[in-house]
């Protein structure tokens, strides 16, 4: 079953808002199983919204339009699907009666009289109240295709999806689509690619899909069929084969887990408490730990030391280290390693110095960036090369100095 | 001049990342005054891509496509957009050398076969160089028409597009068109269309368009003419009724100042060093400031304190403050400020101390959070109650925070 996504307004066409709906019921049809072939924004404009939902009535089953459902001119969806259906629009008692509830309930006093407009719903369509708004979704069926109407505002459209569509569509999709995630550290999307074409060239089902993430690879190994067991039976000697062959690499295989949930994991699992020392990544490590809910368990407190004097006072680096050496260098990264797990009293300490541009320092590089890693009387040292703005350079550091201490954390426990 | 924007990636269709580029790219075109009646998404498809393409070259006078430049089979955008246009690949022996040159300075040591083909370019394309990637950006002209090919990830496509599409495109735009930022801090987005609801609704020329941002809201002032003084004449007097209205809520009037670069830019003005001391925003506040080039004038170092013990050792917060009023109060964020001044030498210090959930502290709620700010021997102290998530709660106290180190600085010297 084929579905379409149209968003309608002119505020997207501007680009003043991102459109968040889109990404959320696109992955929500996903997961359901429904292909997805085209998403497509067309303003509030009659002629061009007309002329888009007759083209998405043509190539799919089930169009969902989002926005321009609400009481003003400009909105436009219900009028024009309507139109193209061939419907007429009549008054719903009930609606009208949800909308008076709801200005009852609302600082405004008065109804003004274009509210009533979204009382008016095309012949034989189903009416899905809409608890958060005066704007009814709508499930539209004719000739075996579906439209589905949505408002706009994304706390008036997720619960209605939720609650009301996603199991409308489920009803009416036969297959059984499973899929599985892997989630990579280590390599970039081609080698990936590489390491796994075989089974990328082979595939029909299941399907092997590469996304590309700062410093990360994900895979998601997809597959369609009859029944849910003979899923998972599909899944299954692909996700192992794919996990032998990237090992350690694979740090997950979690739909929602982060790298920061996977190493907050090992670190509860091995009872263990982390620091931070930071220099070009200014307290990001420190920040991406903290996104764990119940990271206190393991994290108490890290340290944003971006200057030498910094570094010295609270990692005690030493005067004769940072002169001979630098700030970004092996030895000081060292040191601020093997400083942070003294000053913090913890049992492992994750530390970066590097340079994140734009001016690069001395003889040294924008991009060079090195990271330790102390823990059970051992530091791990790694040197990058990083590539890109200051941003980027930093974002990267902070992924490769969580994996790093990930993979300390499995080299002294494996 | 019409623009049509179409996006290109199965990861899309599927929901897995949020199509961001676009609300970018139709902001930027918008600024420029060009007209946008069509967004669309395809997949990795060569048939659907194809046939999107067609389309949009019939109907605009313009297209830009982003993604599937990359190395992998997938990867169409080029190959397709070269066919519908009846143009012939060819090796582009600069890009060939570039890629070679990024390879070099990459953590990766071996060229991927499959990386070559990103140095085919169709024939009398204009190469785009790509400093963050090895994919390069094309601009293809034929017949009147122009395809714009842009690499997916954002940091690759944003300054490909702002430092070579955006003067192409305003070469090829025969109006004038300029406009204002007014970056504004502490206010809904409701709340400044009220303030300004007299002058937007009375807009032609200049617009007003509000944009809503964690935390802030950014107004464009955009007005067209035929020449650059007439639109410097018809944004001035809007723009500076505008700041007369909302005073020291502006942070700025520049395009691409951030809050913490306007932060830095007054620690800077007023020589002063900062200190960050930071419990539920855990490095994020830090993070932010050293976002800025040259942040290391005027910061040196921060404290993540998340535990109560680190709070005392290295902010030295009273036991009894703990005690009596817990850690997620005013007195112990008023006692973080004061303590970070001292622990690190510095002139302000900005303290944050809440509860970001998913739990709440007993009868503390989640999304409470406390911010201090100290210097000169005072210190300033809010109170917010926070909606939405654990994420969202983070990002809402780092902005507030930042504004409320902004605000201690313009009260101490204006």
């Amino acid at each position: 079953m084929v579905v379409e996504l149209i968003s309608v307004g002119t505020e997207l066409l501007l680009g003043n808002i991102i459109n968040t709906n889109t990404q959320y019921l696109a992955e929500k049809c996903a997961l359901l199983g429904l292909s997805m072939f085209h998403q497509v924004t067309v303003g509030d404009n009659r002629e061009r919204l007309s002329e888009a939902f007759e083209t998405a009535l043509k190539r799919s089953d089930v169009v969902i339009l989002t926005g321009g459902l609400g009481p003003t001119e400009d909105d436009l969806t219900k009028e024009v699907c309507a139109e193209v259906m061939g419907l007429s629009l009549m008054e719903d008692a009930h609606t009208k009666n949800r909308i008076k509830e709801y200005f009852k309930n609302s600082i405004y006093k008065e109804i003004p009289d274009n509210n009533w407009k979204q009382a008016l719903v095309p012949q034989g369509a189903a009416v899905l109240d809409n608890d958060n708004g005066t704007a009814p979704g709508l499930i539209i069926e004719k000739d075996g295709k579906a439209a589905i109407l949505l408002p706009g505002p994304p706390n008036e459209l997720k619960p209605l999806f939720k609650d009301q569509v996603f199991p409308y569509l489920q009803k009416r999709q036969p297959e059984v689509i499973r899929s599985q995630m892997i989630k990579i550290c280590g390599h970039g999307e081609s080698q990936v690619e590489n390491k796994l074409l075989d089974l990328i060239d082979g595939q029909s089902n299941p399907t092997i899909a590469t996304y590309a993430k700062t410093a990360e690879v994900h895979l998601r190994v997809t597959a369609k069929a009859s029944s849910e067991e003979e899923a998972k039976s599909l899944l299954k000697p692909v996700v192992k084969e794919i996990k032998n062959r990237f090992g350690n690499d694979v740090y997950t295989t979690k739909e929602e887990e982060t790298l920061e949930m996977a190493v907050v994991r090992l670190l509860k699992k091995y009872e263990l408490t982390v620091t931070t020392a930071e220099s070009c990544t200014g307290g990001l490590i420190a920040g991406r730990l903290v996104n764990v809910p119940g990271a206190s368990e393991v994290f108490r407190e890290g340290f944003v030391t971006y200057s030498n004097k910094a570094k010295r006072k609270h990692l005690d680096v030493s005067k004769g280290t940072l002169k001979k050496y630098g700030a970004v260098s092996e030895q000081t990264a060292k040191e601020m390693a093997i400083g942070g797990v003294f000053a913090a009293d913890s049992d492992v300490c994750i530390a970066v110095t590097g340079i994140a541009g734009p001016d690069s320092d001395g003889d040294k590089p924008v991009g060079l960036v090195y990271m330790a890693c102390y823990m059970k009387d051992k530091v791990s040292v790694e040197e990058y090369h990083f590539k890109g703005n200051r941003e980027k350079i930093r974002e990267q550091s902070v992924v490769k100095a969580l994996d790093l201490l990930r993979r300390s954390i499995l080299k002294n426990y494996h």
